[in-house]
């Protein structure tokens, strides 16, 4: 299988549906032009390299849904599955 | 329920409708093009990193009404519900 | 009431109507692609954060005329009037 | 009488017309889209803010001929008079 | 045989075909518009020069297989091969 | 006579003509998109203010002979002599 | 005969003709748009100064063939002969 070990402070995402549902149970799909995209993170990279030699810790981990805006980052494809690659300040927002 | 949780100086803003209401009582919805928004603020980040490890102070705080660019943010739909995601350089002024 | 409070080093001014009057005393409006605007200075913020943690004052204050570029800032519709959110830098004179 | 008083480093000019006049006493106007103009220096501004909080002097004073691009700085008319407000660094040149 | 020698933190990549194969073996060309493309690193440049005088390493090394985008770096064809020249933060990740 | 004094590191060049003689003298003037220019520096600034309070030498001098892009600077006309006002770092080269 | 002296970190550049030759000897012109080109330096400047008051050395020399974006720099004709000056950051690679 293929692993993805993204650079610096890249992180790799898996995208999710960006499908809605309505109280009533009506699935009302997002217009593409205005809407972010969520996914669930699969790999983060070292962190960003800092002047004393270190590298910053990461805000998220592997497995947080995290939401970002539709045009960020560059889309990979692995395996038939599509991937994100984001910077670390794409991110917008963690869910819970 | 679901929350979003803003990374950095970001804020999650509910969006406040933008009608105005003239002394007369006739509602004037504002041109698109030209008018901000106002909403209130539903979440707030952890603050930018400081280079000294720190992290800065918002100046909002959770429930304040505040003023920002129509194109400002990102838009995000959570359980029916418009928010925005702004960063705190992103909103002008506070309503009071 | 409504109060706009402006964060940072940014001023919240009430546009002035941009006509001139010519010696004559013919009322001359000014072409709308050129010319910048006029406005009074109706709140200012708490000035911009200095890495010393102070905050620099502001060289405009309330009362203030000032002149901005025509597409400076961003408007504001409260109770009926018009006004303008700026960044200090935004603007470009005082009028006395 | 009413008085520009410029912030920062800024500038306010008194636009000279852009005639030329040959040799031969024919007027050549400038052809409006590659010419720069010119005008006279009427106020100054207190000079840019230092990090050792003084200001730093500008390079022309009041009464100097000066050169700057035609799109340059932003045009303001007060009591009849086409003034343009620029920036230290938008002027070219002094005349002499 | 031709030899290229990238500066700074520039990294020479022999592009990979962009094909990708499903599970049940059709192959689906990716879509030239949004798709990143991968590449094996030929050759890596001496990183980039510090203050200090040494230079940084470089994250990748000869013989990776690595993501970039689409429309990263610079084509360069030698004796019939394709190749890019990436500066290294245009490369996205390592695959594994 | 009008004199032209350039502020910080701008320089004053008198443009010469484009036109290219070939080996058998066949005038072939330069194609005005995608050739640059040469002129004679008539005037040079002061130099850019470093942060110690002195000026920078500039590295052309009064008389020099210099390449620049064509759409580089802005064109000033004075007493019928077409003139260019450049800074510094859009000097490509001397010719000798 | 003519000398072009580039000045801080710039290069000239004598172009190379972008053909290619296939193992069997056919000609494949590149297209225009998204090859690089090479070429050979014929002169370098003194290097780009720094704040120590000296100037680093260039990381090429006279002699070396280099490639380059084919949108880079500015080409200048001197003496019936196609030269480009770069910015030593404009080239990408030697050859060797």
């Amino acid at each position: 299988m293929t692993t993805i070990n993204p650079l610096e402070d890249r992180v790799v995402i898996e995208v999710l549906d960006a499908e809605e549902i309505t109280a009533g149970g009506i699935v009302l799909p997002n217009s593409a032009q205005e809407k972010p995209q969520r996914g669930k993170v699969k790999a983060i990279g070292p962190g960003r390299l800092l002047k004393n030699g270190k590298r910053a810790d990461l805000s998220v981990k592997k497995g947080d849904e995290v939401f970002f805006g539709r045009y960020a980052g560059t889309e990979v494809s692995v395996d038939d599955v599509e991937y994100k690659i984001l910077r670390e300040n794409e991110i917008l927002a963690r869910r819970s």
